[in-house]
């Protein structure tokens, strides 16, 4: 199954690192049937068919031949269509970042190009989920191919397929989580004294806020992932503007020790729930209790509490994700792919 | 599908009630395939090709037809196992309490007499999975039928199903967590300064406990599954004999006050993790802190988290689930089932 890369950031190289580097490091996990027939990025340039050299050169060494394949005077969206038509692949796999003011593109127009050319689409971008998925998933059914995005939401931790595949039959009524890593990771910090600028900057050194940290400390990232739950899991067909939203920027250092004082925590919560026929969504800080499962949420760590019409709530929770999780997320949607390629797509 | 239904206790009514009773109540449940072609119960007698009106009354006015198929002086287990040779079905459900003196049986005899017929098995009993998983689900392959459990642990919280179908490449390097209601409501309660004593019988009166409470009590409830779950998710072979295992009868108030003057909880944890070659499990008290996820789980509510090699570890966990919530997990299975009855069976 030969893989196009759209993107080549951490996730990017994460991916290609287990699946020819550590081919045979996991013994549960079979990637031998799967190649790499692309890389295109924003900044170093693309690469066509590369060698497992020219993939370990770009890995390790950050340098290769990646930018022998770019027309000159060619923009990057222009090269990276162009990519997507000529290179011949079966699944293409998008991990550009987040887009809010350009509402998912031009992710969503990469996606589009390939699933008309009956491509499968892997996304670990949520932006086109949140602002296309009818039109995207419509077209991907017409197609007879699979657009999946397990990573989207609390990287390789199952949320969709956990719905999917083992609540068969369930409705969903409400879910709620803690989403954003970067506003938990300040709101955890803050309770240990330190300040909300200094721990926006650790947030930015360690590599866990959104390209633009304003999307994360104004709830941008979770009104974006708490849309795309809606609408995947509740076919709730809003748009993430239509998310009520409160950021963190409002919390100061106060507010945080008066919760603590009281033995309650900050966390920024987003909820999504049916009324009258609609579902609305919002996503806000609240003050929940020690007893409060989403009190023991940390850092980087994420949550996802689901209640159904056939069972109590369940919750599922990631600890400390690294870029490995994401990666897997990806790869996992690979081996569904993989799994069904010789089935008819429902 | 026609199923029949072994034991039918409050999970098997509840089974029943939603199947014919409840069949339009969950806009997202098709059981319109599924009709019950028998039940058999321990003390009630039982029912070849029952009416609407005989399940109804029996799930209702607890009264019906229930004894008119038993021969005179055979015992319940030959009465069962004829049933199991003579009804015509497609699936059995079996749903009879777990015995642990007798290694599970009867219904390991039960489920190896309806699996070598050619029929599907699905059960809520963690017996027959943690004494003879291994030869019942190598005898499932051979007949080509499905045999599954997914409510034997965690009810119907998916966790077979969490790592079977969305955990796909992933080895299992460890599992802990809360896994029997009974220790843990007794611990929740003593936690409010309720005696041991009091809050046993408490749980017994909510139906929470096991028949045998001592089951509960002394761990085997939480040995049971733990094998369980290594066996299936970790390829374990052990028998539930081999599990290292305390229960609860030693903690005194005074144990649980200390833990909580110093903010933390005793919890009887099960794992399960690998150690030069072998898998080995564990059952005891341990004591959590306020800050970890397990000191969360209150009363019968119950956890699992999984650590693998492809991500950092994640938890799944439900919230005081109810008889509903079994009742689920087998519905599942048989949706598993009427899913892939048109596919082999891997």
């Amino acid at each position: 199954m030969k893989i196009l890369l759209v993107g080549f950031g951490h996730v990017g190289r994460k991916v290609a690192e287990i699946m020819v580097m550590e081919k045979n490091k996991y013994p549960g996990l079979d990637v031998a049937a799967f190649s790499i027939a692309g890389i295109i990025t924003r900044r170093h340039g693309s690469l066509m068919y590369p060698s497992v050299k020219d993939i370990s050169g770009f890995i390790y060494q950050n340098q290769g031949k990646m930018t022998d394949k770019i027309n000159p005077g060619e923009d990057i969206r222009s090269t990276t269509l162009r990519f997507i038509r000529e290179c011949q692949y079966d699944v293409m796999v998008e991990l550009s970042p987040l887009s809010i003011s350009e509402k998912g593109e031009p992710a969503i127009t990469y996606i589009r190009e390939a699933l008309t050319r009956g491509k499968h689409v892997v996304s670990a971008n949520k932006g086109p989920v949140a602002f296309a998925y009818d039109e995207l998933s419509n077209l991907a059914s017409k197609n007879r191919v699979h657009f999946l995005f397990e990573s989207a939401v609390m990287d390789g931790t199952p949320v969709f397929n956990l719905v999917h595949e083992t609540l068969k039959g369930c409705t969903i009524d409400k879910i709620s989580g803690i989403l954003n890593s970067t506003t938990n990771f300040i709101l955890s910090a803050m309770e240990d004294g330190v300040s909300f600028r200094s721990a926006l900057r650790s947030a930015q050194e360690e590599g866990v806020t959104e390209s633009d940290p304003s999307h994360d400390i104004e709830g941008w990232d979770a009104a974006v992932k708490i849309t795309t739950l809606a609408n995947v899991l509740m076919n709730a067909q809003l748009k993430p503007f239509e998310v009520k939203r409160t950021g963190i920027s409002g919390i100061t250092a106060e507010t945080v020790h008066q919760s603590v004082s009281k033995n309650k925590r900050l966390k920024l919560i987003a909820r999504a729930w049916r009324e009258s026929g609609h579902v609305k969504a919002a996503v806000q800080p609240e003050e929940v209790g020690a007893e409060d499962p989403f009190s023991t949420i940390k850092g980087t760590s994420a949550c996802l509490r689901i209640e159904t019409d056939l069972m109590e709530p369940v919750m599922i929770s990631q600890v400390y994700p690294k870029v490995k999780d994401t990666a897997y997320g990806i790869i996992s949607d690979l081996l569904t792919i993989r799994e069904t390629t010789n089935k008819p797509v429902p």
